[in-house]
């Protein structure tokens, strides 16, 4: 593994899961492997689960773990060309990249999307262009399209509460009251389709209409809009707000109740229920589910850490050579 | 100790007071303790002197520590529960703390009270759902009412510098610009009455008419509105700005001069002067004596480091087994 | 070395310089030296380079580092004596960096001028009295009228990448779109004077009329108005923009084209190019130099670390005696 952008940077799901959960038994399996490496977390948008279990990840490889909080406004990076910067943007991509590579073994970048410029979101092109100019390994912590840390441990989670060996899961769309990206449905449907190809589960997603997601995130998908329907059978139900990928960044009104309960779970295999979080409650998912034996939503969180370890793991082990 | 959050989490006194001087001498004499123990301090108000003297604390001890900043703009955290989060508030605290509690052995938390809701601040709702939501012991940073790191400094920098057996220690109000919590002089209060009872200290408090701290923390303190009357044979003077607690958050005008001076202070058995800082330089408290021999304030600040010590190594030891 | 201010801080620069270019070959051969040694890096306006550089260079040396970042509005320091402190300030610079100094070993301080008052801006009135009240040796991370880190930085760069004994170095103003401190320029001649005097290099100073620089940082330099006339022969071009002096912060219009660009470039003996960064391209230097062959600035940048860890190692040495 040399970045960890999206599904693709896995070689193999399967061992990429087992080397997670052994990870789980035995944390501190690897304590040298990061000796005198250094991780630097530049956050151009806020984060609590992703800082939180990568420091602790990389910290308990042996890495030294530098945080850069640069929001847009504070320190606003130019990602274009041939601009002549005398503007409100300070630094170009070009060298703020190459700077914290100078600095850092490994680094870790989150960026939202603009949720405005569809283009420049979907070709990733801060995202790209800091992998391109900073020289060294790159772990998204969420970019504009992706969340691939939290597809990771979506997976790993799936895996290890599962009870059959291949289960249904069902990304259930959800309400809230504000416009979000669709980085973490494109990519936990990047990883499920994915692991539905290996024979790992069988996926389907289901939306109301007009939030269909990118094609290129749901190749092999069920899709429906038919939330109930969707349910039937289903061992993992996997909570999930996102606004229009068409009509980007639009939110529609929607008159069914696409809210998750106990009414909407029983329709279901007993499933387990998982959310990415920050959650909003008794609006995307009741607080009788949460507060239920079927919530996997705090385990899933606490598995962060095992996807922020093997991946960083996977990548020492390349410097390593 | 599983938690401290209040003089009622200290088995014995005299005991902590001494095992915190130990560490003055010798800070590294359990620096494996804390090995692959992760420390998280959450801050959802500023703070200079408790961050910092935490980190150095938890770090003598061998421990890793994750600092998470989430004022309370930024991360707006809802606590009342049969909410319908379609509001402000971008996460429940039962999701946040439970989550903070998987990446953490122990959890700091600094919260300040709202100055305008007495019961929900008095009934320390916050940080009680905090401790119950996450799972791992909780250390107080600051929370609505209650300062602890700070009052067991107090105790250790009066053990350490008094000159009689059972010196008398006066909690005198000052003016301030602002309207500022109960949680110090609260604290101050409820520790220096516990000491009072295992014979430590002979305790007084000295306030204007209308700054009545509440009964539950002065049990067993001589209270006077006669500032010098109170300060004759004193040996440490606390000085301390805080707003109405009956009139709750309220500021009334004080006519009379109650900042600290050297008129004061002669009055005084050559009284040790104490603050737990900021402080208000001419305001509160006079430059003389900042200044001058008397003044114990940064002392006090240093001995922060072994308060946090004391406290965090006695979570590990419980942890231990 | 006690403190490291400027660069009458520097013992012997041709030492310095080397023991620092020692470090680049082996970057953990002192890795023991600051063990149970803190770091507090405090900063009183943003950072980039500065803070990571410093932080990895003080991790190398085995210390532990605490960030404290205090812009001017959260925590606003009183710096003058005798004020009553019923204002807009929450404490003094005399309780705040002494209280610091208890729980540092070193500190870094980084602190830019009013560009409004020029008589306590280049007095260093803040940047003095920290040190006065910290008790702890300080490293300035950029103060008011000086860059000390990023000077000695740009010194080490110059004697890795010479080609001749003594080259010629230029000091390049640019234009910008706002008004820019002196700091790095005044500090970059300051040093390069000092290397002059030691045989090490040969410096002239090129800007527009109206923005000389304090003459106290500029004995022995050629001081010249004519870009195109200095650049002849030049190994070294440093571009860097700046407000006036005399005419305190203030920007005069330039019809002049003082941009650094390949036309310019023609004119010197295949000059690398300097920058401490950020760098407005197109504005200041041209994208073409910054992307090309002679351009120094990723470099510059990386050996931040290199200098940052020379200082700390000094005074360390002199802290264990």
């Amino acid at each position: 593994m040399k970045n960890f952008f999206s599904v693709a940077d896995a070689e193999n799901l399967e061992t990429l899961v087992q080397d997670a959960l052994a990870l789980k038994a035995n944390p501190y399996a690897h304590e040298t492997l990061g000796k005198h490496r250094t991780l630097g977390l530049v956050f151009l948008n806020p984060s609590l689960r992703t800082r939180l279990s990568t420091q602790k990840a990389a910290t308990n490889l042996g890495m030294t773990v530098m945080v850069m909080n640069m929001d847009k406004d504070g320190w606003a990076l130019e990602t274009q060309d041939g601009v002549v910067m005398n503007g409100t943007t300070v630094e170009h991509i070009r060298e703020a990249a190459a700077v914290m590579g100078e600095y850092c073994d490994i680094l870790g970048l989150r960026s939202f999307p603009s949720l405005k410029d569809k283009e420049a979101d979907y070709t990733e092109d801060l995202f790209k262009k800091f992998v391109k100019y900073c020289g060294v390994p790159v772990v998204s912590l969420e970019s504009a399209t992706r969340h691939p840390l939290q597809s990771l441990t979506d997976l790993i989670t799936i895996t290890e509460y599962k009870k059959v060996a291949k289960p249904k899961v069902v990304l259930a769309w959800a309400p809230h009251v504000k416009a979000l990206p669709q980085a973490v449905p494109n990519s936990f449907s990047e990883w499920m389709c994915a692991a539905q190809k290996d024979g790992m589960v069988d996926f389907t997603i289901a939306h109301p209409e007009g939030y269909e997601l990118s094609t290129e995130f749901t190749d092999g998908a069920t899709i429906s809009h038919d939330l109930e329907g969707s349910l039937a059978d289903a061992d993992f139900v996997y909570v999930k707000n996102w606004s229009s990928f068409n009509d980007y960044g639009k939110v529609y009104p929607v008159e069914e109740n696409w809210m998750m309960d106990n009414q909407k779970l029983a329709l279901t295999n007993d499933a387990k229920v998982m959310h990415c979080l920050p959650v909003r409650r008794d609006l995307e998912l009741s607080s009788q589910i949460l507060d239920g034996p079927n919530s996997l939503v705090i385990k899933e969180a606490s598995n962060r850490v095992l996807a922020a370890q093997v991946v960083l793991k996977n990548i020492l082990e390349k410097l390593e050579k």
